[in-house]
């Protein structure tokens, strides 16, 4: 199991809580590790919310993101993973994190996990 | 916060208000400032909008859209404030205002903001 | 206002009333004048609809385009007026116009109108 | 009117009749002739259908797609024969017949027939 | 009818049980043999499921793929083939299985075969 | 071996003989037939050439293509023969045809002849 | 054979006439007419030069290039033409003209026109 | 060391001798296995020949291809069996293969053999 | 005529100047403004060099890039400009400078610098 | 100055060094650390070279890549450094090596070197 990132994820409060819109990021600077042989993985990143309260502040996700680099973690766990610590600290009304992951194999994974806030 | 843009949008007689029909802009010159670092940030301003009785007039739009460019403005604040002021001078049935702006430290972000009338 | 095209769209009977199906045109190769500086516009025209009775023929469309080339109109009126004038030869259960027409001043714009038949 | 094609179209059972799922081809090697001048038309045709109890054996529909190589008919006309033959043999849950014709006139023409198995 | 590969697909518990997320490969190295001719038939295999209490191995999934390489069957029949091979080893809440194939007789087929879990 | 098509290339004098300039004609819609199976071959032929004292007339070119139409004849022997015939009717400084021919064996073949005016 | 046309292409002196370098410009709003049915002809026309003395001033030339909307002109005599009124008011160190038109007849038809200064 | 296949080449005479011209193939279906671990190798095989006195036969070059699929042979030496078969029946004034080969360890690896006839 | 922009651009010591070899930059975050009409002009920059002595400093490019935001400077003169100051502070072996501009009035410029050091 | 990786690359004897030929590889998943500021830098690296005696091992090439992962070196260092290892361990007749770097500051870069053997 992969251990806490010592980076945190920043929030600031969002400026239109009266409306409801996307937020989107696509980050193709992702690499963490395998955790079965220790090999570099790679994978594009792609985030995209409609806040509540809170919105990320982009230079912690860009630092979060970064701090999977020495962690070794399956494609299936690190995307809910991301999208887990993005709902606990946004706790956003919409979430979808897409980990778009290199070929292996010969075979290119994608997978791809949605939130929708309680009402 | 940003201050009031001295360009003003400008509006025409919706030549079918009897009608729901759908205009789309798409304006990949637009740059505003960072409010943190004063650098500039450039992004694509992707506006679709269904008009119930005014339009908008491309000219004054134009215009509108360069009187951000020396402005600090954060993304997810100037695409609000750009649907506000379309809602606000032309009350449309329906309008989408999405901002798609450049790479920063890797990531790149999209902003998309809609808006329905109280019917 | 643009006045009345010498060219008149001509149908034929629909060969298959007893079903709903779509025929959809591509016209690259259209122009009209802006009515504020007489200066020349393009577009490309998308037609999608579905017929009732009649079907529009093909070499009457292609003319009745070109009959626009001398006739000052805005891109909002001549989207809807193509529109109008198919609807009222065709009486169609369902029909799109798309108006795509090249940068002005640094922006697209495209101009979509649909209409449905009551029933 | 076209006449009947020597050509027949042959089925086989379907093999997951318990189930819904979708065959679809694309053939983009289909020729005509236009009623009116004699000259030939080019079309790719696509079909995409949900098999009942049968499905349409391919090389009996390379044949039959064939066998339109010399007969006259019209853009809209073709596309719902297409559909109907393969209707009649097939019975299928599902089907979708479009024919996408190269550019006649400076325009591009696409015909699209949808039939549902009454249920 | 092609008989069983020697090959068996592997399963993991799936990380998060407790949401719907979608686990998506595409696989453009698959071959098989035509039953009726013995030629070889080239395909990209795509697969997208949501996960219910497994999710499958992604190297036992690539030597189950390549286990058809000596097996005559039709593009029908493998296409329903892999899907229930996954959903007996995965029992998924949803899951599609597409077979791309390459072009025999001038003409492209895909089969896309679907499948939800009874709630 | 084909026999000579009836229709004939036609020429019009070339505007700017003074000059080395290149014209170029795409048509995709060419067919003939397999000699050896009399099935239908299909293929885009490009033309490139740089005119001496004639030009070739579109509409006969057209013409001229359509009229493979019934002709059996193999891929290389068809893009060698069209060469030939523009050779023989233009004289041109410099020309060169390509026949781009759709999948047959899962193999697609272009043919490219090129041919200098001896000086 | 076309007259010529009232806008005049206006020039202004090579900021740097001391190196050779490359402008270039695609105009895809061009028009003409067919000097045999007077049916509109569009195309896009590309147009790379080293200037010597004069570089052409883009307002005139943009004027100019909707001057042709009139004229009934050849495919080949337009481009030439372009090329010389270009060639007279710049004498360029280098200059390539192409026009690159629309389909007509299934054939899709470029011009390229390139001329040399001697030195 | 991969064996000879039993497939043979075969070869018709140049209908065109007396030109240099070139014949192009795309075989996107070729598959053979990796001589190290047994594990099936996908790849592209493209070939670009000048005739002399003869040609390579389309079928039999098919069958050719498919002679390789349960051949250990690495991507290097395949490529250049493959040109070094064709260069040895038909002798061209010119050849080049090349074997496009799909991501294996998470690098795409193409190799490209040239062969020019000692003239 | 622009002012000297106040950022200078650095260099740092070439790391292998015993070898010729490339370094290509694509800055699509341009703007200046129109020297006649004082409105905003979009541009990407492209530089392609082999350094000598001295590479460019990438932070000090960006900075300098921006620079020309407020300067009124036509298409030819800024990039002939750009090529002058990188020339004049790397004195590099070869240098290309390409300013891709936004489309106005209906045509899109592009202007390209090449510049090689005497030997 | 990166220090050496302690992964070494492997070669193995060219299997046709009588003909030259061409290996390429395409590596998106390149990485390593910027040193000045620590922070990660992605890279597709590619890979064209001719060999002479020997050619470089396909899994040794991706575990020398690999071990750039914790080093600190410049876009213009690493190139040439992949560059002079290859070439040192396999002495080549010609090499291309390019690292192809994700968007710093707005700018995207690649460098590219170039080594032929002395004859």
């Amino acid at each position: 199991m992969p251990t806490q990132p010592s980076t945190t994820l920043e929030s600031f409060p969002n400026p239109n809580p009266e409306r409801d819109y996307e937020i989107a990021f696509e980050a193709p600077e992702f690499t963490c590790l395998c955790p079965m042989t220790g090999q570099p993985d790679f994978a594009t990143i792609r985030i995209r919310y409609t806040p509540d309260q809170k919105c990320v502040e982009l230079k912690s996700l860009k630092l979060y993101l970064w701090s999977f680099r020495d962690q070794g973690t399956f494609h299936e766990a690190v995307t809910n993973r991301i999208a887990n610590d993005l709902i606990s600290i946004l706790d956003p009304r919409f979430i979808e994190v897409e980990g778009d992951f290199y070929v292996r194999g010969g075979i290119k994974t994608k997978v791809k996990v949605t939130h929708s806030k309680k009402s």
